[in-house]
């Protein structure tokens, strides 16, 4: 087993990336059919085997004729030439040209033998038949002269064979990456199939006990979640250009883990780990590579980061190595547990490396330059890769840039997120209004239109459901205030009460019941809030920058007046006071599992949840923005969807316009 | 039939994207697994179903205490707690932790009961077991009490149930595109299926007799040629979001045309025809529309496109109707032949409509600003979308913008061009220097690195291999040093005496031995020049920009010379002279097929035909820099393999390195 003190020993980023490029991924080239060539990359030079056209073609509707004939022909003086038949095209001339003699042709034909130039159709009269003549024997309604209004010079309104691309010429370079254009090109070649530069196998091996594979069931009480990093790493390979391979879970059986392992590294050109918090998954990997492989480097001087691995895994570990013309060593990185760190090294360190050995270019919009909405304080002494969010106010000024950092652990910040700013380890401050520059997570990363924060609900959800590209903070009214007077989001969506004074400017809302949640048939009894208080029920609150706390402790302090008490005299009789819960619906689920007696709630998620509701009182909810944003498209187009909110409230229980909004 | 003469009266561009905003191509939509989401736009808000986590979660390796046991304790006076057990991720928690008891925990663990803080392990002291307890039964490695150096508070290091997301809280809004960040998201609520907006299937039907299939044979003598527009407007489909289905070829057989037609109807979202040149196949497609539905819009005044078509097909005129779950009517929309119209009117008109169709946003990077080249003349009175190229000088200005227009039906302008400016009807010239929106052929398309013009020559194709992103237009020695002069390539590559007196860089280059290739065995025994002046044998030239015919006009003078005649009685008696091929391998290919019996060549491609070759000389071909361009990294790295052209030359007959290159 390594000494995992090395950890200390942190590489520089440039080390990092200097390793990964010492890997080996590259794929060998492939042959696939021109219809799934698009956005892959051509291995080989194309040159055309064929002339486009193969043939002198006829380049305008008209006649074919010798030039030499329309010489000194024009409006007042026509030449007049016998027509000796008609090409079309898709057909095999039939005809000769002879001096003094046409043919009709069709755009897109075979020039007749003797033909060396087209008069376009408009410059030309048909004669009549010689119809005097006996012995005519053409159609009535076919002319047989022609008269020809201009004169032509050879090659006139004929593309000749080759003129397009000729045989021999080089029509595409290796490296070509193939869009619709070239492959129009390949298609007028006649190429039916492409060498491409092959797609690098990436083989995803996720370890960790407690990760369960979304859509199979899963057991919070084990401590299960979701496995995220194996899907959201497969999305950003296949991305990248290359092809995922997820291999099962190996949970916490270690020797499946090693014979994994060694499996992936026989079938793919890099294996991928991640998703382990386990010390002991690691330590298998340290001693697989260690028995079998190299190990790089381990640990990288970035936040977050510091417990990225990379080596080389030998082949022929296992028996996939027989069926597998892979041999040699595969490479091996191993990423962080947490998704935001894991796809943020994944898409530093390892996308480039990917792209690089499937032949794709850097993908040109990957970076946005903008300007630091807050201060920010660092100072760890490694680089800092730092989440960030993005608000283009377009206001000709470079986009907003917000730090997101919700703890890695959080799985929101991947949305929340635009991508990350590079911080320097001797960088100690961020100023606001300070230039930065963004690496997007994926080139196609659409930052928001709109930035909301504030308190949760139903109503508001179907609001955001409008707009295009909306993003929405559930941070609560009080921490949603401060927010907006800081001068980051667009607007913020109050409920209830505020002690908070900041400017605003209303752009409508609604009013919602609010009161307590508790079990169908109300077991308990419970008809207002003194039965909270008084008896031993098991209550579940919000937290306070929630406004349906706010609201609550209001409805604490009347009662504590009413009784001649102080409110913390009631709380501290109230079981399950301090518990709170993240989401409006959140207490409501605690009845509903039976964790809890009461909870703090809407009439809308008690009828909707089948639970009973005794309610408290009603609180308006209402969006205000930042006054200096308030005529951005994105607000007036939220202003406008709050115009008429009956539509927003229907069928919500325990909702109504609010008087603000009255005409 | 209809009356074609409308055609003259044009719809505007406006009008003809109201007519196509107006169809209906709006898919129903469909379930996908989350692992084929990626790109795919949401057709319906997400609600998160489960807590993430779904339980309280340490978020530190280290000890789960109860908070209020730490309050007081610090480095100097520790708190000493009992320790009853340990909890691992993936596990379910086995003990409780009592007051003044501790659990050891792992990061990721659910929190035991009791607990409600956890303190990091580098704040903790193992203390030795009590030995001298007789009735001790305890592994002797395991302490059993845990000094602690730190208070924490309640919830210190510890991931709330749902504080990620919570059940009930709105995780993402319909019309969110999935990028692996939201697929990762979508992983940790356990989401493995997903609705997503359907993709818009677009039925590609060509018609024209003279049409192939790629991978198919071609007889050039019939006048056919390989379909283009199938391929590449398939190619756009895919890439607009949308699910192209090509139809096979009606040829020229109208009643398989309407019933490819009506069959397509029946199957598809949108129809779209193109590629038919013949009149009559556009009056099939007139007749159907108008037996069975409804044309909109015929002829748009733009250049090109003018004969685009845009209609509703009314579904059940087909077998495929029975099969088809689709009613109503299908879009409809004609594109004109040409490849580069064709795409130019598609992705104007047509993908905006089928990326709308399928929900995804209109690509970020499909526009660049740039800097007219050249001066460009126009006043048609409608509007012309001209294709351009572009070319990044990297010199903090716009790039150069210059159109490229080789006539409309040259496939080699579709990956000439990057895209296209549209110009007003209005404009009747368009300044150098003056700036310009281009839209971008595809938001992939990656302008070239460096823009060369010039000869054409097999060891500038290998030299072309070894940079990235070069654009090579083959225009002769002439024509490129004249482009060069006028500013808008970097280099031009010019073989052979030139007159033209243009400053430039030399950047190196080889020399190439230069003659007459005749068929193998050399069967009319050519010796020289005077046997294709003397005698009467069929001769085959290059254009007048070629270095290869001003090497062979320098040598008719000399001949001329030689003979006190004039150069063009030489000429005269050359049959064939005025015969001119375009690609440096053409002259060989038409000897070969016994078109000609002397053609004017390359050692080089003499050999590699087997065709056998009277030399008449060597030429230099030497890589000329614009002197303001010299310094540009592209450039630099084009002389820079130049350096040593050996390798390049390598197994090129009658190659040899130029002596301006010798040290």
């Amino acid at each position: 087993m390594s000494d995992r003190k090395e950890f200390r020993d942190l590489a520089t980023p440039e080390a990092a990336h200097a390793a990964i490029e010492s890997l080996d991924l590259s794929p060998e080239p492939e042959t696939v059919p021109l219809e799934d060539a698009r956005g892959r990359v051509l291995a080989e030079r194309i040159d055309a085997a064929i002339d486009v056209p193969g043939f002198d073609r006829a380049s305008m509707d008209g006649y074919a004729v010798r030039a030499r004939d329309t010489f000194g022909a024009d409006e007042a003086d026509p030449a007049e030439l016998d027509l000796v038949g008609s090409v079309h095209a898709g057909a095999a001339p039939a005809v000769t040209v002879a001096p003094g003699t046409c043919a009709e042709i069709s755009t897109g034909a075979v020039m007749p033998e003797g033909a060396d130039a087209v008069v376009m159709v408009e410059r030309t009269d048909e004669l009549d038949a010689e119809r005097d003549d006996p012995d005519a024997e053409e159609d009535e309604d076919e002319p047989d002269r022609i008269a020809i209004r201009t004169a032509v010079a050879p090659g006139d309104h004929v593309m000749s064979a080759g003129a397009d691309i000729a045989a021999g010429a080089r029509a595409l370079g290796p490296g070509t990456r193939l869009t619709p254009r070239e492959i129009g090109l390949l298609s007028a070649l006649g190429v039916d199939e492409v060498p491409v530069e092959g797609k690098p196998r990436v083989g995803i091996v996720s370890t960790g006990d407690e990760l369960v594979r979304p859509g199979e069931a899963l057991d919070p009480s084990r401590g299960e979640i979701y496995d995220v990093n194996s899907t959201t790493i497969a999305a950003g390979v296949e991305e990248a250009g290359g092809e995922p391979v997820l291999y099962p879970h190996a949970g916490d059986d270690y020797e499946e883990m090693e014979r994994l392992l060694r499996r992936a590294a026989d079938e793919c050109d890099l294996v991928l780990s991640s998703g382990s918090t386990s010390a002991s998954a690691v330590d298998v990997i340290y001693r697989v590579i260690e028995e079998r492989g190299e190990l790089l480097l381990h640990g990288v001087a970035v936040k977050p980061g510091k417990p990225m691995l990379v080596g080389r895994l030998d082949r022929g570990g296992s028996d996939a190595a027989l069926e597998s013309d892979r041999t040699g060593e595969s490479a091996y990185v191993g990423l962080p547990g947490y998704p935001v760190s894991a796809l943020t090294i994944f898409r530093t360190f390892v996308a480039p490396a990917i792209r690089e050995a499937a032949g794709q270019p850097e993908p040109a919009t990957a970076t946005v330059e903008g300007r630091m909405a807050v201060g920010e304080r660092y100072g760890e002494g490694r680089m800092r890769l730092m989440p960030v969010g993005l608000l283009d106010l377009n206001d000709d000024d470079r986009p907003l840039v917000y730090p997101v950092d919700k703890g890695s652990g959080a799985t929101t910040s991947l949305v929340e997120a635009d991508g990350v700013v590079a911080v320097d380890p001797d960088t100690e401050y961020l100023d606001r209004g300070e230039r930065v520059t963004v690496q997007l997570f994926s080139p196609d990363v659409r930052p928001p239109t709109l930035l909301g924060v504030g308190e949760d609900d139903p109503a508001l959800n179907r609001l955001l459901d409008r707009l295009e590209r909306p993003r929405y903070l559930p941070v609560g009214s009080r921490e949603g205030l401060r927010r907006l007077r800081d001068g980051v989001p667009d607007v913020a969506v109050v409920a209830g009460p505020t002690d908070r004074e900041v400017e605003t400017v209303d752009l409508g809302g609604w009013t919602r019941e609010w009161g307590l949640v508790v079990p169908a048939g109300n077991p308990a009894d419970v008809t207002g809030l003194g039965a909270v208080v008084d008896r031993d029920l098991r209550f579940v609150n919000r937290p306070t920058d929630s406004g349906l706390r706010r609201s609550l402790d209001d409805a604490l302090d009347a009662l504590a007046d009413e009784r001649s008490a102080s409110r913390s005299e009631l709380t501290e009789a109230t079981a399950g006071y301090e518990l709170t819960v993240r989401a409006f619906e959140s207490p409501a689920r605690k009845v509903i599992t039976g964790d809890a007696d009461v909870g703090l709630g809407l009439r809308e998620t008690a009828e909707r949840l089948d639970c009973e509701f005794v309610s408290l009182g009603e609180q308006s909810v209402v969006v205000r923005a930042a006054p200096e944003r308030a005529d951005r498209d994105a607000v007036a187009a939220l202003a406008s969807a709050l115009d008429d909110p009956a539509d927003l409230l229907d069928g919500l229980a325990g909702y109504s316009r609010n008087s603000r909004n009255e005409p």
